[in-house]
């Protein structure tokens, strides 16, 4: 497959399935990967959210229009990766020009992907939370809304920004946080901490 | 309807349909009411999502065991608030205590209620974002997945935060930030705005 046979430096580690959902609850924008028969390509997506816990489900949205939905729809497999500020012209970039008019899109925006072990799913190099999915065929969903379902089959995170099932942005730099579209290039990064006193 | 007839102070704006998907791009977790035959209810969601542009549409899980989900299936219709960042103790308070165990619920945690011009939907006083819906029935998704989608039918915003279709949270008291709930009681407040030089 086309990808790039980097070493990420992160500290990438695995996530409990029971956790993962907690990558995506605080509803950060994701890049969309998929592979297929030696094609990869990546997408940004504003329109994601977790589904369930246990077994960890995922909703997002992929238009018609995209490279990517016929990678996902032919393999049936796609990992949602999540950008980190780093990372913003990146997600902007990939999430506008599309591989249908511009085959080097992915080296145009200095997209590297790597595959953690036992997978050959194509993860974004440099994000900083991955959700390995499959896809929870839903004919009807895909056709009239474009919503695609998928089952969490493996997650990882950069252990600097979350490790023991949390987020800790409040202790790492401020270019891994997480990003939040708006629109017209202008995101929100995952901001202060607000905890409730009393809570668990 | 079993709401307070108060009179919100925050200056209240229409939000022009085709940008009422700005509101929830950013994924923040929102409270959910909805209203049947004299009862409102509100519960909190952090796992809800704009679905299309125009005609805006919106999904968001709802789980069967909640009071708010009965009222929706009845009435067809909900309102996504956007809760902000000095309702933090409200939101936590009203996702976590069930009407169904505790009638009190709304006002325990003190919860106002109140109608725009020309609708009946009970919308959360305190809010920075509210997005009127009627349920687009599919009750394979609201069965095998909590998962509701709505149309958008109105939308509305407290302009000190968004005007112009636009958030403007760096320009207002952080208190105004909308929210992004992770677990055990922790949010993360909308953050610093990220914008990519060059982008339109």
């Amino acid at each position: 497959m086309s990808q790039a046979a980097i070493q990420p430096i992160a500290p990438i580690r695995p996530v409990p399935l029971d956790r993962a959902y907690r990558l995506l609850n605080h509803g950060p924008t994701v890049l969309v990967s998929a592979e297929h028969d030696g094609h990869a390509n990546v997408m940004a997506a504003a329109w994601a959210m977790p589904l369930d816990f246990a077994p960890p489900k995922v909703a997002v949205v992929v238009d018609k229009a995209t490279f990517t939905r016929g990678l996902i729809e032919a393999s049936s497999r796609f990992v949602l990766n999540l950008p980190c500020a780093a990372q913003a012209a990146l997600t902007l970039g990939v999430g506008s020009d599309s591989a249908r008019t511009r085959p080097d899109k992915l080296a145009a925006h200095g997209v590297q992907l790597f595959s953690p072990a036992d997978e050959t799913l194509p993860l974004v190099a440099g994000c900083v939370g991955w959700l390995a999915c499959r896809v929870l065929p839903e004919p009807h969903n895909q056709q009239a809304y474009d919503l695609f379902l998928g089952e969490v089959t493996a997650a990882w995170a950069d252990a600097r920004v979350f490790c023991d099932g949390r987020w800790h942005f409040d202790d790492a730099p401020a270019e891994l946080r997480t990003l939040h579209y708006v629109a017209g290039g202008q995101f929100y990064a995952t901001g202060a901490s607000v905890v409730v006193p009393g809570a668990a």
